[in-house]
């Protein structure tokens, strides 16, 4: 999608295939900084410390983060170590797993010395595929909206953190519908969940949609119900880091207030959900999915731009407060209206999904 | 309530009775400012700018405005002009308009060289009441948090925004029952909602909650769902702005997405409720309580203690990106287990309600 009129992916392979460089999500949306991600080491701390994330992009990541292993030693157990070290970087989303997995699979049965070669190209088709999937989650996901527009005119969106072109190769999850829906001259807008503590809708989503020229307004996390409730929001499209064999959607944390508000209201509740993010081993995503507890820092500080346009970072709770900071919730199947995959939309219920991914 | 060890009230009349003494709730937590309101146009722009707020707190501040007033010039016209500039200065809560005209009424019938004594005295004694008030929603609320440590042992209570000391004149509403628990030696937890886009939980409940010595841990707004999903809460209290007479509670942005998750989750969820909050002339908060849409850049910018010391202001938003700013939500009576009042815990129905406040 369009930077200052450009397009740009958040992750591209370096022309000598000896690193990929990445957005360095932290900066935005006040800088937009690349960072060149040259070994395997590099590429754990991207995904662990943020510089890129959601859960198609930071699978693609660690998909080219084995492959730049294979590059200085692609030894079985050189590939295993590597394999585990990335997948440890980031414990819910279940497409980084996917992705490392399925890379190191593929290079196992290969003779050491063409790993190198075929891991970097497996790694490139894969984040092809991630555009190809996104693209056609787009196109189902424009039909809900061509809906609601031939009812409605204009379409209100909402959506929670960033599941943008920003957290994929490109289209984005949840926004790719909206890109869709913009190329096809719906009238939109999208409500933006702030999405504290970490900002990924004020920071990032405002940032792509406005990249984009998609009319858009930042709330607080706090004002979705209280939209909904106002007739404000014709439908909640939020993207999934892990979603259970019976349709229970882990994502972002408060994903599950919001998917009780648009149940209350009679509002569509939507999971945008490459099925690479359908983890059919799992049930009941309340008991079985683990959720990462991220750093307390993330609630009592906050980085943003001082009027000398330096980043400053700012404590916002008094000293000896304490703080938590679960990073997801659960959303269980009975809140959500469905799940638009690139093979379509279905219900959130186990069968539809079995089928689905048979 | 104690700040460095020393009793404390947010709101002190000066000696000279010429002025009230107001913390300045802009500069928490990380500075303690103190305000001198000297004249009615002080008070309007302490209740508009937020120097004071809490519907109980800017409910007596508007009482010592006109008061101030009637110092000044005291005809009916003048008071007049001084009551209606101080009702407007903040339209949601009820409690100001309720505070001010409460005080216009008794100053009319009396003749205008005694205005100005009397105004003070009673203003002093609408301040005194609330303490009152406040003392006897925490007995009623102690009775509910005595009851799960009877069953559970630790009570783990959620609240959101600033209901505490702070929004009142001295034991706050919602966290009176705390502040007496705590005094009746109950093992005690406050999670604090961080309450964005004004931060008034991470700014002032968590600094309270220290300043007493209560354990606490602030949270963003997004976790209080995923939290009661996992059972660590045992009751959810807020405040109120306004209750109408079916039991509808305005408060503060979010606290509706908390009354649905704690509904979801079999948590009780009360809102403690000065009587004086209560509108019976109003039945469906949705559609009758004018919610008051603040300035975007509260959600676009944010204050905080920079690492050398000093209060800086960030953007935390994109140039060119909206925002919106939509200051309380409405929970309907439904999601409300009941409401604690200075006379006693009723369930939020109309028969109730009237029988209350008859």
């Amino acid at each position: 999608m369009l930077v200052n009129g450009q397009p740009t992916r958040p992750l591209m392979p370096a022309p000598e295939a000896d690193a990929v460089l990445v957005i360095d999500q932290r900066g935005l949306p006040h800088q937009l900084r690349w960072q060149r991600v040259g070994d395997v080491a590099t590429a754990i701390t991207a995904i662990r410390d943020m510089w890129v994330r959601g859960a198609p992009l930071i699978g693609v990541t660690g998909a080219y983060g084995l492959a730049l292993q294979a590059r200085v030693e692609a030894s079985d157990a050189a590939l295993a170590a590597a394999a585990q070290a990335l997948i440890a970087a980031r414990p819910t989303a279940v497409n980084l797993a996917w992705a490392v997995q399925r890379l190191h699979r593929a290079l196992l049965p290969l003779p050491v010395a063409e790993r190198a070669v075929q891991a970097w190209a497996l790694a490139g088709a894969l984040a092809d595929e991630d555009v190809a999937v996104n693209a056609a989650i787009g196109r189902h996901g424009l039909a809900l909206l061509q809906a609601i527009a031939a009812r409605r005119g204009r379409v209100n969106v909402l959506t929670h953190c960033n599941a943008g072109w920003l957290a994929t190769v490109d289209w984005g999850t949840a926004l790719s519908p909206v890109y869709q829906a913009q190329a096809a001259g719906l009238d939109l807008h999208v409500w933006v969940d702030e999405t504290r503590p970490r900002n990924q809708g004020a920071s990032l989503t405002a940032w792509e949609l406005g990249q984009q020229g998609v009319a858009h307004t930042v709330v607080s996390d706090n004002a979705g119900g209280h939209l909904m409730q106002h007739g404000q929001v014709d439908i909640v499209i939020v993207g999934c880091d892990r979603v259970t064999a019976r349709g229970d959607v882990c994502n972002k944390i408060g994903t599950y207030l919001k998917a009780l508000a648009a149940h209350d209201n009679g509002v569509p509740f939507y999971a945008a959900m490459p099925l690479s993010t359908l983890d059919l081993a799992l049930q009941d995503g309340l008991r079985e999915i683990p959720i990462e507890e991220r750093s307390a820092r993330e609630q009592t500080h906050i980085t943003g731009r001082a009027a000398n346009g330096e980043l400053v970072e700012v404590q916002l709770v008094p000293d000896g407060s304490a703080a938590a900071n679960p990073a997801f919730d659960v959303t269980p199947a009975r809140l959500v209206t469905g799940l638009i995959t690139e093979r379509g939309v279905v219900p959130a219920d186990e069968q539809a999904l079995r089928a689905l991914a048979a």
